[in-house]
């Protein structure tokens, strides 16, 4: 590109998405990337670093100065975003070279918890009165538009500076000039409130499937809005902590975390998992007559255990995700129950027939035992499955919505507790089977 | 409502969201709403429509020729999900009624398999030709924005009717009316082409974070587009489908579905692990010696197995997660899976010295042994949790990695592989060390 004039790269990078260009920089040198900055224009060069993966280490080699004058120039929740990603010193830095405005937007959205839906949301937004004519609303539309680019939808507000409501792009586009602004108002549109939690909001934002949400302070003031775009980011991260929760993980990790941020976000679950395994040992022991007895059965163990944590983790994912919807009443709940106790069970039933099958005929043939003792076994083992699958299947719908009822995170808190009484379940259930039958009945030792 | 006239309904509730009003739809009995429609108009009805959750049931009631005349109003994209939501008698019905234009568009967006992101575009959108005016773009805008309401990105086309670029509607709505078209637009707009694969380029959708991104057939014509709003949904249900997959199911679940079709999706995995778990627990059964001779050692099979499982879930979901990285070299793969091990082996060490500790205090104090044979035992469950969980890291991190590069989805046909994996290492492990320190070393028998 060096040969180039400036004005020709100007005019060719105009024709490229900043998120292509903001790919690009990462292939050139830090001269060549200051050359580009000059030629393209801070508020270019500003929409580019939003697209950064690692926006820290460019803000750096620009000194504090410039760096600040591009945040200065994102929207609020990307410069937000930003100065997330450098060391603290810097940051301190940046926030006091920028203007007035800038840092008040900024100081708001950092006001809010990381939980809230208001540390999502940006400030670049339209906002006009109710008593402008069309012409006006248009002309001010256009004013505005210069600083803030989200005008798909503009808001209004009444003479007290409080929400009004909305108007759509389209329509103002759209209207005569004889018609009254205030007739393509709507006026009960949906909003959300800035210290509303977001795990509580977010399927209402998804289902209003709207280009953009206004949120209110508690005296109905509008601070800012969430975009369709912030909307794919909260649902993103939400679903991708629930996943990260899911798997025993206190949070997602990137690939860029160090050993000991990604032991910490481990390390609390093994933890918490292994003194509930000592509490399942324990138990274990207590059959240590039966095992010493009949040897055998401890190779089918982990068969019974591993089949109810699977089929409790089925059932814990698929309630998890029932329960997102706000609207679901007691009714749907005991349905929900229900069902997964039969689908348990049915499930339960069908691998329980397979294995007595298989396990017999394993024993009989591999170990060399009568088919009686091969098929006692395989037949605790079945009994086992089926009484496990299907109280797994309970305790791992129920153990979340408890959670839930209790205002507890069930992604969160359900896991370990569902295995281990999962495998109390079992464990129980097999060793007494087997001791019941084997030992007292049939009396195989 | 009943006293209102139909004018004060219709302006009540063109203040309204159409998400609000298909809550309330729901409330009201069939007269009610069969008023209500004929109030408020088929265009807001088909909006309204758009947003109900069983809306097969508010089509059926209408008969064909009227939910035709519905569903022809809705943006292309919504109309396939209706139409997927009634029986395909009534299908059949109501895509006759419609328009040949309305059918046509149905039909493109339903030629494309539910993988393809082509199944997932809109053809809700503006073209405009190169050639135009700024005065008659903003025109040929406002005629088209009758029928067609994603106007925030406006798509040129040249003369062969190919994709030519993009125009922001802010800089046409901002432009002086002696302004060059050719200067707004940007000619090398970031799109997607309709046969991709929907995981090929989610990540990219979302990077762009645009309105609207084009979707391309392989002649370069616009087809249609994908908006933020379809984002939203892909985002949410491709990660879902990864939480159900993490979970071993097959495919996410709600809570209408019947008790066979949550069988069909949770049996086959079920069965699988099933399979495996036998293969396990015919390994389990080559240490029946080791078992008979020292019974006690059975107690801590299951925190041994519960842990590898774990740590191999926790290195699956962060391995997942990662692989969504289009752009990810091979040095990143080759850091991540070092990372893995040695956060699985730091993790293991912590958790084996514990255990080391409260398993031998528990079997000396709780089961009357002396100290030597209480801490040989509490050190193979020790020995054995370090190894486990180090290889379980290692496998849970290139089991995924090896089914990316051959293609095969990791977060379905990992978690069973890994699962038998890591059982067999622990199981090995553990009863291999206490056959070779328990017995052949300490003689504890």
């Amino acid at each position: 590109t060096s040969n180039a004039s400036d004005q020709e790269i100007r005019e060719k990078l105009d024709d490229y998405h900043e998120n292509d260009i903001a790919e690009a920089l990462e292939n050139l040198g830090e001269v060549e990337r200051k050359r580009l900055y000059h030629i393209i224009g801070i508020e270019k060069v500003s929409e580019i670093f939003t697209f950064l993966d690692d926006v820290g280490m460019y803000l750096e080699e620009l000194g504090p100065q410039k760096a600040a004058g591009i945040i200065e120039n994102m929207d609020a929740d990307d410069a937000v975003d930003a100065l997330d990603e450098v060391d603290s010193v810097m940051r301190d830095q940046l926030i006091q070279y920028m203007t007035k405005e800038a840092k008040e937007d900024i100081e708001l959205i950092r006001s809010y918890d990381e939980n809230e839906i208001g540390s999502q949301m940006t400030t670049n937004y339209i906002e006009i009165g109710r008593d402008l004519s069309i012409r006006q609303a248009m002309k001010t539309l256009i004013e505005q538009a210069e600083e803030n680019d989200n005008i798909s939808t503009i808001y209004v507000k009444d003479d007290s500076d409080k929400f009004y409501g909305a108007i759509d792009l389209k329509d103002l586009i759209c209207a005569r000039d004889y018609v009254e602004l205030e007739s393509l108002i709507s006026t009960s549109y949906p909003y959300v409130r800035a210290h509303e939690k977001i795990d509580d909001c977010i399927e209402r934002l998804k289902d209003y499937a709207e280009d953009s949400i206004p949120v209110l302070d508690d005296a109905d003031t509008l601070l800012g809005v969430i975009t369709s775009q912030n909307i794919v980011e909260v649902v993103d991260d939400e679903m991708g902590e629930d996943y990260a929760k899911l798997a025993g993980l206190t949070a997602e990790e990137d690939l860029n975390e160090t050993l000991l941020e990604s032991m910490k976000k481990r390390l609390p679950w093994l933890v918490a998992l292994l003194a509930l395994g000592m509490f399942v040992s324990s138990v274990v022991g207590m059959f240590e007559s039966v095992v010493s007895q009949i040897a055998l059965i401890v190779s089918f163990q982990s068969l019974i255990l591993d089949m109810a944590g699977n089929v409790g983790t089925q059932s814990l994912a698929v309630t998890i995700r029932v329960l997102m919807d706000e609207r679901l009443t007691m009714k749907d709940k005991v349905e929900l129950v229900w069902k997964e106790i039969r689908v348990g069970f049915t499930n339960g039933f069908i691998l329980g027939i397979l294995s007595f099958l298989c396990v017999g005929v394993y024993i009989y043939l591999l170990k060399g035992k009568t088919p009686i003792y091969a098929f006692s076994i395989s037949g605790c083992v079945a009994v086992a499955l089926i009484v496990a699958m299907t109280i797994s299947s309970f305790v791992g719908t129920i153990i979340p919505m408890f959670f839930h009822k209790i205002k507890i995170d069930p992604a969160v808190a359900s896991g370990p507790l569902i295995t281990t009484v999962n495998d109390l379940v079992a464990v129980i259930t097999y060793y007494g089977v087997a001791w019941l039958l084997l030992i007292n009945v049939l009396q195989l030792t």
